[in-house]
């Protein structure tokens, strides 16, 4: 089964945006057991829409292209894809019902642009569109018309805004695909989430005890980011699972302090999680990270029941008058000092009355280093109902990687901390 | 020119992570004028490396590889297209220097695998790696090999981790590529930035001016995200820069209220610049937005002499201890009402001493709302020195979603009230 993504859009080739089509895609898809072949990223222009479609279609047996629906006159996909498959465009008075609705529906008055959304190529399914006015249109390929094969291929035009896009996805795209192309050889997949440990040590703890793994069938892959890594086990066959089972038990012997969740945890989850079963409560003092901690944690469904509140304490006479820093040890020691973060941290928890408080303050940059603390330090406390620990940390990144790796840290530590593991270790 | 690009790595294929190098070598390479034709994703597997790579070759003037140059087993780039272009391997010595001093340098012990980063094929240019071990590598490919034409042809492999692979491509490719393949046509861009208004009715408000403009080769893109629409004027040959000159001077008069900025701009920063330029201070209450806000703002190098204080007030007693929200408005009214956001904002505004303080509460979901306050049901307030205003909004997407457009919005009525421009529009 060899499926291919196509993205249209100048502004992907501009770089004004980020692809985040092909990632959600990709990963929806791996969660079934397919894995996509190839991705292209393409202008809005006919040459290149015309000549990569074409090209999809003459290897792959699924090819799904996004964007291009819309109403505005850079949006070619549709009338392209019917003249290279030599389709006819007629108007669907269904989809002119539902874009017509839509508008009704908001109050808003319907741009007489949008009615070419209506325009279905001829044998083309509507997929309907819940969300949004573009339909999703999918075709079937003659056998012999693109590629060499004995069935037929197919492709699908999804929209491009992705809430629009995404449900259409899983409610219509993903059911289709599982009766068309039902998978034939059992596929297992188990990844490992870490953090605190590089990629090429993390392969030498673990690379030589999966060898006899690997001889009959186990794929390992590596992820690494900046503050995590991640393990990828897989095998396709009958023994796929027993393998997997195998190599992951391996893993959690051998890697196991580093490892923080699996697939698609995420650690401000797994922190909350821990919390929540313990009923134990957080607070943040933040600086340098400025409210991405915060962020990320209230970017977890539940977070109220755990997160008390947070304080983004930037300058030294908020850290004064929110978190009871004395100014006598601002004076001596400077902000970014281990003792200002210790008297943040203890301070947020006093106030907030949480169970834990997590505070760090250093210098994000590009400014403000200097020779004993250069741009890139970082101390980061935690205040508990056993006292309080503050980890010095050198993250020396560009601004939005130091908020970032220094996140990470700080909640690695809190998890730790949960879990009863060392945290010298960190 | 004909550019593209090639990102390996089965964890993209996966979805495991964002591909954030096209975006950021696109938009390097439209800076200078140069525009990618296409980029392809593709799996760490040979069959889809050595396929990519060969049709790109068959088609492109450059093509740039980025991944697959690490250390570990599934790393398969570098052999790959050495044994596609028929070069042998070698180990180069000032590369294995490089790499024994890199480790030297940070006191860690160089894994015996990193070794392989030292190959380098017969014939290539090595480009430096001044931030990791693994080298660029620069290889001229003989016309004829893979396609017909008069010139050679390139291909670039860099290494996949971003702070590697970003100083090395401004720094050497992107001075390599003005030398190799100079810009024979005048290009002109401009991209303007807007917030408040549709992709539709933003084109009907300036399509039809722009007409006589676009039959001297006046090109117009949109780009829709939730939040924010671009357009995009650009334009090729010796009247370039006066057509998109006159097509900005046009969209600025008939739809300039909803241009917060241009090409690069976000909101945040601007919002930043027009404080610092007043040097007025800037204060959050963050309830449902959990931080996203000041997060935005705190990614803005300088924001520190703007932004005081912000508080993540999640829970009700956050509210009143934190920002002095009264018992009796929190009983009578909820934490979502009209008279929270505003005690909220001023709270802020009064503690943090700040002259504006922005405050929002709602309802984020996907639980907590009611029929006369559904999920997504939002207040904005701003305090500041001419009084306080509050806007209500009805945000209805996921919760990521929901911080991001609330963030715009509270964002932009504050942008509004700076450049004196009626809120009740936005």
């Amino acid at each position: 089964m060899n499926i291919e993504l196509i993205n249209t859009g100048t502004e992907l080739m501009l770089g004004a945006v980020l692809n985040t089509h092909q990632p959600w895609m990709c990963r929806v898809l791996a969660g079934h057991g397919y894995l996509v072949a190839r991705q292209a990223a393409i202008p809005d222009d006919s040459k290149n829409i015309r000549e990569a479609v074409r090209e999809a279609l003459s290897r792959a047996d699924l090819v799904i292209t996004t964007g291009g629906l819309g109403p505005t006159s850079d949006d070619l996909t549709r009338d392209l894809i019917a003249e290279l498959l030599g389709r006819k465009l007629k108007l669907d008075a269904s989809v002119m019902a539902h874009i017509e609705s839509f508008f009704a529906g908001r109050k808003r008055v319907m741009p007489a642009s949008s009615k070419v959304q209506a325009l279905v190529p001829e044998g083309a399914t509507v997929l309907p569109n819940l969300h949004g006015t573009a339909p999703g249109l999918l075709l079937e390929v003659s056998p012999g018309q693109f590629r060499q094969s004995d069935g037929p291929s197919f492709l699908i035009m999804l929209p491009g805004p992705p809430r629009e896009l995404r449900p259409m996805f899983i409610e219509v795209v993903v059911p289709w695909l599982k009766r068309q192309f039902p998978q034939s050889v059992a596929f297992a997949s188990h990844t490992f989430k870490t953090t605190g440990i590089g990629e090429s040590l993390l392969e030498e703890a673990i690379a030589p005890s999966l060898q006899p793994l690997i001889a009959s069938g186990l794929e390992i892959g590596y992820c690494a980011r900046i503050g995590e890594v991640d393990v990828r086990l897989s095998a396709r066959g009958p023994q796929a699972n027993g393998t997997v089972e195998e190599a992951c038990a391996l893993v959690r012997r051998l890697a196991g302090e580093y490892i923080f969740g699996c697939n698609d945890d995420q650690l401000e989850a797994v922190v909350i999680r821990h919390l929540a079963e313990r009923r134990q409560t957080l607070a943040l003092a933040e600086s340098c990270t400025g409210g991405f901690i915060s962020n990320r944690l209230t970017n977890v469904s539940g977070a109220s029941a755990v997160f008390q509140a947070g304080m983004v304490t930037y300058s030294n006479k908020a850290k004064e008058s929110l978190l009871g820093v004395q100014p006598e040890t601002l004076a001596k020691h400077g902000a970014v000092s281990e003792p200002v973060a210790r008297e943040m941290a203890e301070g947020a928890r006093a106030r907030s009355e949480a169970d834990f408080a997590l505070a760090v303050t250093g210098i994000a940059g590009p400014t403000g280093g200097a020779p004993e603390k250069p741009v890139g330090t970082v101390f980061i406390a935690l205040a508990g109902p056993q006292g309080t620990v503050v980890l010095q940390r050198l993250n020396s990144y560009d601004r939005e990687t130091f908020k970032y790796v220094t996140s990470q840290q700080a909640l690695e530590l809190l998890r730790r901390t949960l879990a009863g593991i060392s945290t010298s270790a960190s």
